[in-house]
């Protein structure tokens, strides 16, 4: 059996691990990759399954080391033409936690002399021992790293490793001996077979290190994966001022642009570019200073691009003049990037759409969508403090504490950033107002989080370091205070908060991205609509795609304006004729609202979802306030603040809501289904084409659909009958409550479509509020307990498992019910991926995550078969 | 097709109704019922279908109606000797909504003479006369029935119907045939036979009147089933002192002693017994007013019991010296006569022990198991208000409206009644104190109403009629005003509450009901478990016959004494120290409660579930109490403020609570299992058998169960091993979660045991809080949407489906599996037997609902099979 191959032989990674893998196949590609061989995973398991190596390992590492001396024209351990070479592990995914890299092996006081004659160049030979012995000292012999900085440190006494002479650090090397003797009561080996060994035993034995498996447990890592270890001949970037090392792209990964982009440093190892104490120079200045390399890697660069078709990045080192490449990998790029290389790939012939699809990640369109800060400016101001990035963009404007001087602020022409501590449906007109939103509680499905997305609205959440005094208008961050007034920027992006006045930047979209979504809508078969409560915001969506509203939430309506009046006065009424001339009131507002929202997704399905909140919402909690409102609507203090009381609820996500205010009060659901219809009449009757579909929320029982439904039909069929206008509507229910779920057989049979309300069936699935899990989530995700918050992507064991059950159940039940998602999962890619698999008609998401939910659903299917 | 019967042809009630087979079967065995015939329930779904009679039916009701007059020796419309029928409807089970009964059919002003003939009583005869015009008139006719009142109380003006002379009664029917011609337009029908095919048709046509349907639709009985008409002919029990009527029981229904009980009256109709101006005569007395009658009733009802084989009740009519039998039926019982009639038969050899069994309703042995107010105090005194009957007994006391005066004033002898508008776990002690407890909010399932139950303490809750006043301790209800101190009387069996202090009475539970019990189990084959937390309330269960702990709370314990501070220590603890040093103080007391509980069931599973609710429950909500726990703690107000604020929650029962504060929090779980595995040290070492199974809550993840099976596992070893004495622990997980429910598989592989905590899994399930859900749970109810209430009976559709779903699941990865349920529906009849048919190995209840689980169990077991 074959353990060792030498690069280029073979690059299967579960073979050689990634690592390997990759020299190999760059070697055997023709790049100029300094040689090397790998030792295979399988003696990984081997060695830790029978505590000794495979039989012939020994002999066939010694012919491969052997193959290397050849290549090299060096020879391991001869002291005057020494062969050093590096040892690392790799797996055939990078892990942390692994014994990583031990350089320089090889030395010792003999082979150091060969080293000063092949680069003439003592200081520079010492240092390397000193650090070959530091290293192996530490990662193979176990020896603290701390001890021997202590030792170094004493030497230095605050000047740079460069300063340290040959005499001293020849002592240093002298006291890290001791130390490793005094530590682990053995010599240091002198012997170079002998540091390479150690060093093989010392990769192997440290895929069972406590680290690396507790990384594979939470990484679903098999056990038996096993590391590779692979050794490579030293190739140096400090040798000179005809040596360097530098990285790069072989496209610009920030524009696109097709044009070979990096920087690079002569007489520097990889260390100093990292360490940033020389500014690198672009790589275009290699042309001057050695145009002979920089033709070379520009060959490079164009057959690398050939043979992973695809923008690489990559590392690389100059020994003398000559280049050498350690690494290449598929380059990160922005949005912009990704888009641009994907479609010049595409016209010059490198790949093909569905390629090209599949390079641009998803979630990565957001950035094409919103403002942005200015990067330069960016760069030069440091953040004051971070939440969580809810709703991408950049927002800048005065701090406001209150969302109706938001709202005043606004119409007189200020520009205003609301900060709350939390936001609630009351907040929605300060929130429109704003130009972007701040919270100091609240997890990324909080109610800003979900408003600020719907509405495009930059957000950050969840920013626990500021404290907010919402009475006195300040919030304090880290010592420093912001008033009223003051200007912030947030980039809800990344959750940065800036102090002061930021530059932003519109992002420029260039006709790649049609393009490119053109290409992305032909190989998707799910369909795509919008959430969108406002006539803008269905606008936006159509813009972006969208092919429909899977949720219109009617509640946020009632808010606009006069409407909370009305509202109010409903709620307030002693009998259902109160109630009913309150929403008297209401109809003919909500029945503009619905032909707005019709006219702009004229043609298109518009999913309306019934009143859905506990009616508490709506009412006031402070008694200051309920003094006012109860002076406004000319009733006592005392019989408001009872309603107040009477309505108030232990678990509200839980309570009063959805279909059950229908089913107790159906005088609402008549008014609804009353504007909704005339709505669409008023629509058609005027060339038009509403398509409403009713939909029922928080459904537990078959009956509450049932009684619904006779509500709805009469209402609906009266009106329509009266106009003589046709309008065709459909009634559906949301499938968020586990109940729903597994009686959806029973629900199918009488209804026209489902859509999955994921954000609830989540928390009730999982026994979650969204509202307080943020207490756990993020300890359960450092624990490894949960992979991902449920919230953002879709859990396909639990949550995902209810789905399935419900719709086999229903289509069983009606072959022709229409199935889709309205939960925030419905523009989370992983979650998009996951509704294609288990055959949803459409997913349904925020304007302006439509993108990315097309481009997600093409993935998947592309992804299927592909 | 036969479409008419004559009474003891046959008995099948689907054909003839509940009535007219009950009529026919008494007929059959020879009772002297008066004779009749029945139109069968088909006839009348062939009218409806067909708007006409079946081909036939006139002439075989003629037929019917021949050999009625041969059996009476009368003619139907015979002016001298006239047969009187009545007419009735009846359904196949009991049907309010549809037209009831006309008497006295077929008289007219001719045949009115032959009644006075046959009767020598001409205001008897002009009486019912002007009965049946009225009857007659409203029933069949539809004239208002208050119309008639009000004619004849214009004749009566105060005084009583008996008091009507002969021309009064006259005129009466001669305003009453011109109201009927002035509101139908038709004249009253003097011929016989037309009034009887009206009635006949009459009651057919009921059968689709809005309240039947609406009654049929809630009671889910078929449109289909038709009513019955039943025509029989007239007796009287008011033609002298040789005449009578009266009602009677088989046995008594009060004691259960073996002997006829009833009561009559001589000279009068059913409704002179009903409307309770004379007083009946006991039973006894016949023997001496008309002995040759009390013989013959002797002689029916022991062909009743015998022919029946269980207690019966019956009335009878004695016209001119002859009994009739009217009616019979199964009879009513407390839960002692049930249970001494049903060992009685056995040993008489009537009925056999399952059907023994089967004859106790298992809702009512908790009659048996508590104290009740004495029942001639009750009939003396009128309930003030009524809530609902959460946990069964009656409690006497001084009206107290805090926890800690209804503690303190237990110590000092005085026996108090709690009033709260909620309880809250931090009322405990004072419940505990208390001899009831009465709340204003929350339904049968709330915090005052579980632990009401658990405690076996009398509690009405939802009372929302009282308004309480907590600051000046005292509540208003209907107009009275209850202050602290007023002795108040509540039934928790029927949720009344009484002003002033009833007496109450032991309950004599005789040995019949050991007997019983012991027959009931040898019929189960489920186990039957308790719900206990204190070592008295195990015993009692043991006592009531719980075969171990299916649910033993450890947070209640974490209340008492000193205990709430060194929790609330460990809550306010800043690190991980600070919480380990608050939990040694609670270790040694966990420990010793443990033990107590462990000795308490000696050889039987103790499942004790780890602490569970959220942690603000164990905090003071009100500044004031804030400022003194923190004066007490030696901490800031505003530290302790902060930390309460932090805890808060928006949806509690969705919240930081169950094992994931085991996985924030583990060394809270290390410290329970110490306490728990050290206890059964203590235990099996002194020559005990403790059986600890330890139970994870609110578990929705695979992960979180082997995170806490691993901190559980190496603690118990640890000490296990240390100590050299053997402890059998199980380790397991409740089932609350519908995710928990889907992912059964998965859990179960690594798992000893399930608990379906099916209170919280009915919540999620249905996304319902129960503490909000009372809002609309009473309205679903009444508009059929609901059945009945998920918290009592447990749902089968919805989380009985999931509960399907995670056994199967469940038994397929692991056939070891124990799988129990915990929650408040484990001791309700129905939803045992539920339990019993998917298979649950057994289930646990409060201690008073031991036997009722019991009983429930094996009538589960018989009904299978019997």
């Amino acid at each position: 059996m074959v353990n060792v191959y030498f690069f280029g032989e073979i690059t299967d990674k579960y073979i050689l691990g990634n690592k390997g893998a990759q020299l190999s196949e760059m070697t055997k590609i023709g790049l100029p990759v300094p040689p090397g061989f790998t030792i295979s995973t399988k003696v990984c398991i081997d060695v830790i399954k029978n505590k000794k190596y495979p039989e012939g390992l020994k002999e066939e590492v010694e012919a491969n080391l052997k193959r290397l001396e050849e290549k090299t024209g060096k020879k391991f351990g001869e002291p005057d033409n020494p062969l050093l070479v590096s040892v690392r592990s790799g797996s055939y995914v990078s892990m942390p936690g692994m014994m990583d890299t031990v350089l320089n092996l090889g030395l010792n006081e003999k082979t150091l002399s060969g080293l000063i004659k092949q680069t003439n160049d003592e200081r520079f030979a010492w240092d390397s021992y000193r650090r070959f012995v530091q290293m192996f000292g530490n990662v193979v012999m176990g020896v603290e790293h701390k001890k021997f900085e202590k030792i170094l440190s004493s030497y230095k006494k605050g000047r740079a490793d460069t300063d340290l002479a040959v005499e001293e650090l020849k002592q240093i090397v002298d006291d890290y001996k001791k130390l490793i003797k005094e530590e682990t009561g053995r010599e240091f080996p002198d012997d170079p077979r002998e540091q390479l060994y150690m060093a093989i035993d010392a990769v192997f034995n440290s895929w069972n290190n406590e680290r690396a498996i507790v990384y594979r447990r939470l990484n679903k890592i098999p056990d038996d994966a096993g590391t590779a270890v692979n050794v490579q001949a030293m190739v140096f970037g400090n040798l000179g001022w005809d040596s360097g090392t530098g990285v790069g792209f072989t496209r610009n990964p920030s524009t696109g642009e097709n044009k070979m982009y990096g920087e690079y440093l002569l007489n520097a190892q990889g260390e100093d570019v990292v360490a940033g104490l020389r500014t690198p120079k672009h790589i275009e200045e290699m042309k001057k200073d050695i145009p002979q390399v920089y033709e070379e890697l520009l060959r490079i660069r164009n057959i690398l691009e050939k043979h992973y078709r695809d923008m690489q990045d990559f590392e690389f080192t100059i020994e003398k003049g000559k280049l050498y490449m350690l690494q290449t990998r598929t380059g990160k790029r922005t949005a912009q990037a990704a888009i641009k290389i994907a479609v010049d790939m595409v016209n010059e012939g490198l790949i093909n759409k569905k390629e090209a699809i599949m390079r641009v990640k998803p979630e990565q369109l957001d950035q094409l969508l919103h403002k942005q800060i200015d990067p330069k400016a960016k760069e030069q101001t440091k953040a004051v403090t971070k939440g969580l990035p809810a709703s991408p963009g950049a927002a800048v404007g005065r701090a406001v504490f209150d969302p109706d001087e938001a709202f005043e602020l606004e119409e007189k022409g200020e520009k205003v950033v609301l900060i709350r501590e939390e936001t609630s449906p009351e907040d929605i007109k300060g929130m429109a107002a704003a130009e972007g939103i701040l919270t100091a509680r609240g997890g990324m499905t909080s109610h800003a989080a979900i408003v600020g997305r719907s509405m495009g609205k930059p957000c950050v959440v969840g920013c626990e370091s500021i404290s907010i005094d919402e009475k006195e208008k300040k919030f304090t961050v880290n010592g420093t205070v912001v008033k009223e007034g003051d200007w912030i920027t947030i980039d809800g992006g990344t959750g940065e908060v800036f102090l002061g006045r930021l530059p932003v930047v519109d992002p420029k979209i260039k006709g790649d991205f049609e393009i490119f979504m053109k290409w992305v809508d032909g190989f998707r078969d799910i369909g795509v609509r919008t959430n969108a409560d406002t006539p803008k915001d269905a606008q936006r969506a159509r813009e972006f795609g969208a092919e429909g509203i899977g949720l219109a939430r009617t509640e946020h309506m009632f808010f606009e304006g006069d409407r909370i009046k009305a509202v109010r006065e409903m709620i307030l009424a002693d009998d259902e004729d109160g109630r009913r001339k309150a929403l008297e009131k209401l109809l003919p507002m909500q029945k503009e609202d619905f032909i707005r929202i019709f006219k702009a997704m004229d043609g298109l399905p518009v999913t309306i979802r019934l009143l859905d909140p506990p009616l508490h919402e709506f009412l006031p909690k402070e008694d200051e306030e309920i003094k006012e409102l109860a002076r406004e609507m000319g009733i006592t203090f005392e019989k408001l603040k009872s309603v107040v009381e009477s309505l108030k609820e232990f678990n509200p996500m839980l309570g009063f809501r959805g279909c059950r205010l229908g089913v107790v009060y159906p005088e609402i659901t008549e008014m609804q289904v009353r504007a909704i219809i005339e709505a669409a009449i008023e629509v058609n009757k005027n060339g038009g084409n509403a398509k409403p579909e009713i939909e029922i929320p928080i459904v537990s029982m078959v009956e509450e659909v049932e009684f619904l439904k006779n509500v709805i039909e009469k209402v609906a069929k009266g009106i329509i009958e009266e106009s003589g206008v046709n309008v065709e509507y459909k009634i559906g229910t949301m499938i968020e409550l586990p109940r729903a779920a597994v009686l959806a057989d029973k629900l199918a049979k009488s209804l026209d479509f489902f859509s999955f309300g994921t954000n609830d069936l989540t928390q009730t699935t999982f026994g979650f509020s969204r509202d307080d899990a943020g207490k756990f989530i993020p300890l359960y995700i450092e624990r490894g307990i949960l992979k991902d918050d449920p919230f953002q992507i879709l859990d396909r064991d639990g949550v995902g498992e209810l789905m399935r059950i419900c719709i086999e159940k229903a289509r069983k039940a009606n072959p022709n019910i229409e199935i889709g998602i309205c939960g925030e999962h419905g523009g989370e890619p992983k979650s998009v991926e996951f509704c294609c698999e288990i055959g949803l008609d459409y997913v349904s998401c925020s304007p302006f995550r439509v993108p990315i939910a097309r481009l997600a659903a093409a993935q998947a299917k592309i992804h299927g078969n592909i």
